[in-house]
């Protein structure tokens, strides 16, 4: 399968980002709503800190909004809001809605399961983790020095 | 200065309430704003401990919407999902918002500086604490000790 | 029954005290042990602030190591260490041992189940609260507030 | 330089570790007292995690008390009651006290300033980092990750 976020729009981003113009780079993708609980509290803040820690010539943080409830208050504008007040500096892909799917087109070609998920990439494209939920920071930690190592 | 709260709207609430209404028991006003990073991760979780811990009977909790900035995102309609992804269960009031001004009513008139604030009423209707961000679970506890067993 | 301290010694304290002559004031007591984790992590923390909020013409915070395992190695010195180490400004009972038996004189008079545990004690003497484990801040500071308002 | 561990004695261990025994896999060494507080907050939490997410067959995790201070209370004995109220698994050095000087010997070849400090060597033995105070996980994590990986 080849991967690739289809989005609508992009927050902090002067161009549309693309898994595949990224090919040689680490690339961790963190899903989230914006209403969503554990993803303020957990999902985000990790994603902060992640893209402040590596150097972005090796890996590159990208923040994917994958509304697939309560559209009518998750919108765009509502999300540049959240994105200043929360400070979240990393690109932010707005993944594309569908019409007649609540689901948006990335997070249904990946089939994730919802929010927050994690998408880590190795630096030739390849899905390295697939993972619904938090994963602690030592965890991923290691599996981001792992690959941009590599 | 006669303290009340004007609210266009209430949530998890039958009736509209007053603090007229409630004299006789201690009554805590967490005002809020959806998207203020501070209210989510510190006051509310605090109101709604609140809210668990003292007999109703004694004390009441409202949280108060006072949104001053970013109307067009933080409606009445993203607030029922905030709540109920939060899992917000105390009766919450929309702060009135009026023609000409940023300020919702009660924020102008309690000379609210900001949100996350503490508004705490003794049994009497009388000002106890008006606060201006965070106040540690101790002190808190301690005042309305103090108030509910006086 | 009438509740009173039997120490062996006192830490930060330039003479003795006893709960007959802090009548008029509430006291908390803070029974821990050094080498206990939840006394370490949970307790501890929480006495040094109950001893920094309340004033002292109201309320008075003292500490007591109870050691009843291990004590070959909680010793008075060790204590003394500690003390210094984690920066513990209130005054500190040391339970008084009593020969064969591993339980210290006080810990066994009130029938304490363990450490961490918290004794209150009302203006008047009265025991108001005896409570094994860790007690949250918003609930020990109602308790401490109804009791230095009443 | 080549560094080891001189050790007067081990707990966790069914015999004495080396440096040099472990040569082919990375490993960290978290040096701590255990009456420092920022080691009993931080660093040992971080040092059970490490050793139970890493397989050792990859990567071993040591702890070293190296006693700098109040050696009269920090004893081997004393720190074995500690390690085990802690439950902590892994194996631990007793960094050898030296007659003359307050520092063990291990501390002062290694020029370590302070606990807690963190050393971590690569699978060839060489050193990777050293570090006094606390590491972040995910800092950590990152280093792990491409030392194992590599």
């Amino acid at each position: 399968m080849l991967y690739e976020i289809e989005a609508s729009d992009w927050l902090n981003a002067d161009e549309p980002l693309s898994l595949a113009s990224l090919r040689g780079k680490v690339v961790v993708v963190c899903v989230f709503q914006m209403l969503c609980p554990g993803c303020v509290q957990l999902s985000l803040p990790q994603a902060k800190q992640v893209h402040q820690v590596f150097d972005q010539k090796d890996l590159v943080l990208i923040g994917m909004h994958s509304v697939f409830e309560h559209h009518e208050v998750m919108t765009p504008q509502a999300l540049r809001v959240f994105a200043s007040e929360y400070r979240l500096a990393f690109p932010i892909a707005i993944d594309k809605p569908q019409a007649g799917s609540p689901l948006p087109v990335t997070m249904e070609k990946w089939a994730l399961k919802g929010t927050p998920s994690l998408m880590v990439f190795g630096r030739g494209g390849e899905l390295a983790l697939q993972h619904f939920g938090h994963l602690d920071d030592l965890r991923l930690g290691a599996l981001l020095g792992t690959l941009v190592g590599s």
